[in-house]
């Protein structure tokens, strides 16, 4: 039974990330989707609404569950007994980070993989940030979020 | 009758702005640079400070004129009646930004094109933030920026 | 009346030029598309054959003109009276090779920009070179090419 | 049962090729290195020979087969039933031609996802061109290649 | 005499910084670890607390020295008579950044080269600032510091 | 006394690398710039052509002597008795070569260091390459190489 953990912020989940986890969802026989819990990134939502959201978009998907966790990545998963880490890539610049951590946690946890999918074409140049940035000026956000997470960013940047 | 805008923060114009605009300038029947009102990155110059800049630097160019927004870009530019927006780019970090922002607003607005032109290879590495670093320790600017930038840049940091 | 010259070896004309082409079309007055008669690339089709095509999928835009030349591309921009070169970005690696020949092109004439438009992020990992070797292998390429260009390479890859 | 094609030219294979070997032999319940018969790379071994020293090498890994293939790699991947292809990644260069790739065969073939495993930090700057290059000049190639390989490369560049 | 400067914020020194420290102190008669006082990096440790333990893991390496410095760094380069500043390079994102302030800094001090060494492969993901991530998640950081480096960090990051 | 040696090809040498023999002859005693005896590069100009062309453009420079060399880079290096290997960086995609090559001969002789300049801004994008090209062509190549080297090039692509 091969556990993966797919691990992120996901403040909030974009279609990008969804299409991550419905392929990762295909090679794993489970996947956890893992909302840091890290508190200096000022997230917009809290975790338990980040958790919300994600269940939210991947009710289809039975092989999916979501988690939060705190603490270093690889303690965690070695704790679920998870075998690997799903990352999705994006363009050079996730590239680099993502290197960056790979490796590290190889050395943290030698016998954690980290596994890479490419995001799809249309998810190249989306990110949660550059989301909030559109739906806070008012910006179409349509193609880019799930109509649930769409909802969700309405409400939180609308004026009382 | 074409018209294109050039938006950046522009705090302060710098010697690469200026190549870009001067270019831009015959490329295009007239050409609006709009400085960012964007609170969120603490800028040295308010918006006014920044437009007289580039009204004094860009003086002798008949068909250049400058404004200032907020709100989504592409909103800006539909409202001014632009057909293009224009971009320099200068190094790799500009490329993946620069596609981000240009895909977005081709999403945002489809009759909108992102119209690139290269910075002069001399302002290659150049950017307001470290024209800024180096004024504020006392470092020579004169290759970097225009007289009058200078002199606006020694009153911010002129010790009172 | 504003000319800019699209230049290239179009061997084949791939969707993403095309893209370039109607959203350059709408920016200059007329737009030429050159095909570069660059005998050390060893093409798989003449330039006349690939003029064929370039003009078979342009049909619909009037302002675009199909051409060829040989020599320096900026003599023949100035000796057809062009301000502008047009270029489509793709990846990173488009990015350092286009610097590259738009810095070149500055220094040996300085009237001539270089305008960048970024290619659609449904082609940026398209080219000429894989759509041949799709093709050859007998794949599919009904989403890369045009339907007139599929039947020529039909057509040269067919086993006799 | 999961099944992930490793495809590749392997001429000859490396310690780098063998390190995503060993850790995709742990993702997948099997694991196919499939050797590609591309005539216009111009091999230094045969296709036959290749297969043997990956053999060799991998002769302690029970999940792992060694295969050939000519035509398109997910005509072959769709032929043996595998639902994922195996790639490592090690540097930027890397990373855009096999995006390039990643995409073309995810629009030929839907449902087969390609896979990517960071290469080990000892093997970032390795590949086969390099390897052939030290070992024809004689250079001491220890520590990028498996001792079989060595000896089959030394025959190679044996003067008769 | 040649004098060299390896300027940095050391917050803390990492073993990728020493295998650049080991190497320099080979190229150059002297060599200074200049530690900059730059207050905008909030950084854990004081400046007297990173120059004693640059001093500390340095104690083999009888031609460097450690001092500090603010204001520009071509301008203490000069007041120490220094012919050179020594830079690792590590990954791309590093690139840039050098290259950027290795330009600034010539055209600010003609005299003083920038020298680039490339920082040994083991370290080509390591930095100051993951090094405190994973220590104050209590993380493994045996393999990326210096065992008195690590113990400094401990103290940090205790709680009371 | 402190020996470098700067490789490579030079056919021909351009501005760019004499930018980079002009500072290393100041970092180091002396500097030996060695022309690779690559007959796989197909280049335009021989061996002795090249060699005579590197000395004609740094007659000035005292410290600086060229000779030529075929087998493995590190042995030569280690028969003239150097310390370290000039190269010149300009762009990412040297980045990535250049890392590769100072890797492996890191790998292949421990003692011999690989230092690296960065180009001028001038020449960021400069090579021989596209000099070659360009004179071919009958571009004007005054500010890319010296005189002498530039009347050597139109002997060669002179039509008898």
């Amino acid at each position: 039974m091969r556990l993966a953990i797919y691990p992120g912020t996901f403040d909030p989940i974009t279609n990008g990330h969804l299409d991550i986890i419905e392929r990762g969802a295909q090679l794993f026989d489970r996947l956890t989707v893992a909302v840091t819990n890290n508190l200096s990134k000022n997230p917009v939502f809290t975790v338990q609404e980040r958790m919300d959201m994600i269940r939210g978009v991947t009710s289809h998907l039975p092989n999916v569950e979501v988690d939060s966790f705190s603490g270093l990545l690889v303690d965690y998963a070695g704790s679920r007994g998870a075998g690997a880490l799903l990352r999705g890539l994006r363009a050079i610049s996730d590239f680099e980070y993502e290197f960056q951590m790979a490796l590290v946690n190889r050395k943290l946890a030698h016998g954690i993989a980290t596994v890479f999918l490419m995001a799809h074409e249309k998810y190249t140049y989306l990110n949660s940030t550059i989301v909030k940035e559109v739906a806070k000026l008012g910006g179409d956000v349509d193609s880019f979020i799930h109509p649930l997470v769409k909802e969700r960013l309405r409400q939180k940047f609308e004026k009382p």
